[in-house]
């Protein structure tokens, strides 16, 4: 469910300008977020209690200065408007945003939660960065978990559009869609499951492409290179482009879909029987391992993550241009 | 398999130059095909007993021809090197390519084949852009089908990059690296695969993203056009910078795909048994056949596939310049 709304259109959320959004946890996707809030000109409090907090963030600061959304960005004008607070009540107090980003341990999160609420205002939109996690579980130790959200952004937030959104059975609607507005207002692509699902949807998508790769190189068919080398020069092309729902309408010419399933749709089925089903035993992953050292175990982590977002940001920018 | 070969050094094919490239079959793939071998400077002669066949190739050189490898063409400068010819023999006479894109009937493909090998040059190199036929099948009504390849594009071919390059066992290796170079003189990525297999690659990976994406619409997670903006705004996107076991191997931090499998190896597994199983039965095709219509239907098929090729090509460019 997306929600026509304009991005930056915040009037139903008035109370949110200026803006203060507290990001809980300063793991990978926790400075991310917090680059991305920066960047969209919030003001942004830390809440973690590693030692080295304020250094993990100035870092990702300065490593994703220049590919944050709005062009290159100042590290230390970005830091201006940046708290790192050690404190978990001074760190929600007063925020009208709380993204969470601790481990992904629901006794944890419950927990965390179950503090928030007490230490929050009670206007505050609470969201989870959680990858597996649905907001009734998360809010279980609540009085009133109706402003609890799922926002799972895919990494990294600063530079993927994507945010799927997941309300629960006692989330209220004006919870979701405050969620949506918030995560326009930071320059996402939100998306609203219309119902809970295990591993949402990027995820699971990602989970069924995953396991026919596997199954390929596990047979031998190609390497784990010659994999990722047909998927970029193919379907990564298609999809970055068209959903596979229209590159499937436009396979069936000007007839669309329904000429395509009439005459292609018993192969579908009979294809889809014939994938993969791959083990994940010590064999498999010794041979994935063996591979993706072969592959890409020559240049180091940082220099393959600059290489992979330079990528994704001129894709993106040549798409906002076209 | 990639073959480490320059682009254009063809000199294990010098009787290439100047080469002739005979394009059996007027449809789709084939008339995209001719359009990139005269954007690349080849002459092609198009065989195809449709009456419209010249018609068919030079209206898809003019609709294609902003779109062309190389940069915008003049459609009447590459016809120049163009020559329809409804008769086999005069068609495959002094070829040094033959790319067969005929309909895909077994029956139909073997016979043409068997017949090529009795009208066209020992020397010349069979090409097939079957999606779903091995070379050995292909070329059982031949007495030596040791120069037959298939040549598998992803359409439209003279845009996507990708060419699934496959030989039988009865196909010698160096028609295979001919194939393979061929394709790469042409600015295509062919990737070799290492055995035959149904489907290929890339169809089998795109069936298993269809599979699920077909199972979250028939559950109601999201609508046809919800799920296409989830893989646009996220894993399409990843895809088209970042292979899938790259984008593993950097999920997994600095420890890599290793580090990965260690700490999430058992949940990817888990994940897999999760996965939808839907049935096309008739309920599903109207479902999806209904939202085909309410997402796309109101724009024509036309004005869809050329948005389409416009962002494919910007996005080319962009990771070109890159």
């Amino acid at each position: 469910m997306t929600i026509p709304a304009e991005r930056d259109d915040n009037s139903a959320m008035s109370a949110l300008e200026p803006r203060v959004v507290t990001v809980i946890g300063a793991g990978t996707i926790g400075v991310s977020w917090a680059a991305l809030f920066l960047a969209r000109g919030m003001r942004v409090r830390v809440h973690s209690r590693r030692p080295d907090a304020r250094g993990a963030v100035t870092g990702a600061l300065r490593l994703f200065a220049p590919a944050l959304p709005g062009g290159p960005a100042e590290p230390d004008a970005l830091a201006q408007r940046l708290e790192i607070e050690p404190d978990l009540e001074r760190a929600v107090a007063g925020a009208d945003v709380i993204q969470e980003n601790v481990e992904e341990v629901i006794g944890v999160k419950r927990e965390l939660f179950a503090r928030i609420e007490r230490l929050a205002s009670r206007e505050a939109l609470l969201l989870s960065s959680t990858s597996t996690m649905l907001p009734d579980d998360l809010g279980a130790d609540m009085e009133d978990s109706g402003r609890l959200v799922v926002a799972h952004p895919f990494n990294p937030p600063h530079i993927i559009p994507l945010v799927e959104i997941i309300g629960g059975q006692r989330t209220r609607q004006q919870a979701v869609e405050d969620a949506v507005k918030f995560c326009m207002s930071a320059g996402k692509s939100p998306v609203v499951l219309r119902k809970p699902i295990a591993g949402f949807a990027a995820n699971r998508l990602q989970a069924a492409l995953l396991r026919e790769s596997i199954h390929l190189v596990r047979e031998g068919i190609v390497t784990m290179a010659e994999l990722d080398e047909v998927v970029t020069q193919s379907i990564g092309l298609r999809w970055a482009t068209t959903g596979p729902f229209l590159a499937f309408h436009l396979g069936g010419g000007a007839g669309g879909l329904a000429h395509w399933l009439e005459h292609l749709g018993s192969g579908l089925e009979e294809g889809w029987k014939q994938l993969g089903q791959p083990a994940m035993d010590d064999a498999t992953k010794r041979l994935l391992i063996e591979q993706a050292d072969s592959a890409y175990g020559s240049r180091s982590y940082e220099r393959l993550v600059t290489e992979r977002d330079e990528r994704q940001l001129s894709v993106l920018s040549a798409l906002a241009a076209g």
